[in-house]
């Protein structure tokens, strides 16, 4: 391994563990349990699942990588709070549209190379790039790891 | 910059980020209400911060960055579970050792060169680190970013 594929493996290995282990949270329940809050009047696990899946989805564009697959998901789950809306879908169809925008979004993330990680993402101008190096795709991943990593904390009280 | 500072920046302005959040928000908080369980019968704020104390000060020597600031806060927060032990100091006192652990660690953060980012970490033998070079200085940083994210979702819920 070279040492730019060692920064950018680092980073890849803290996104895919943190998914994966709400993976195992969430895989074994139903659709009953995924409508369960996380507490009292809170956020249902549902919604997390859908809201995660969104914000996911639009890393397709803002990194680049492609179209979105889901945005049917955004108006229930991302644009607004939970129970604005009605679901659009099943909660099952919820966690495998999950599934599938994490499963494409890591075979997209796998392609890249170490330079393209530090490439700028689509929200910053070629301006605000150059004075602020920062605000690359890297900072994209880590930033939604610590995403999932906030609301997997609030996921688990639903326990 | 170059790149390896970007590399190193980029992660460390994550680790920041997400102390600050969780700063903003407990900062104003008065011991009363750091009593407050993030939902019913749940972890107490305090509690979360003790924990996420005794994670930090573990950082000095996992990291090789010196000796322990605050080992008398393990038995309540680390080792066991909340209200197993009563607090061994006030709420205030808590919050005082969390930015005293965080604000010393940070500043050992900004002195390591991106190299010594990628060096392993104490917990990690020689024989192993040459087989697994992410388990580096780097990904104690993202993982224990992480883990601030996880309990700060948890702790927002006691709003």
């Amino acid at each position: 391994m070279t040492t730019e594929e060692i920064w950018a493996g680092t980073a890849l290995h803290s996104w895919k563990l943190v998914i994966g282990r709400l993976d195992e949270f969430i895989g074994p329940l139903d659709d009953e349990q995924l409508q369960r809050p996380v507490a009292p009047g809170r956020n249902r696990l549902v919604y997390l699942v859908g809201h995660l899946t969104a914000t996911h989805d639009r890393m397709f564009p803002l990194l680049g990588l492609g179209k979105r697959l889901h945005p049917e998901l955004d108006e229930a789950y991302f644009t607004n709070p939970d129970r604005a809306f009605p679901d659009p879908v099943s909660p099952s169809d919820v966690k495998k549209a999950w599934n599938e925008v994490n499963s494409k979004l890591s075979a997209a993330f796998d392609a890249l190379t170490p330079k393209e990680w530090l490439q700028k993402h689509s929200a910053v101008t070629e301006e605000e790039f150059a004075k602020e190096p920062l605000r690359n795709r890297l900072a994209v991943l880590i930033s939604r790891t610590n995403h999932v990593s906030f609301h997997a904390g609030q996921a688990i009280l639903a326990k």
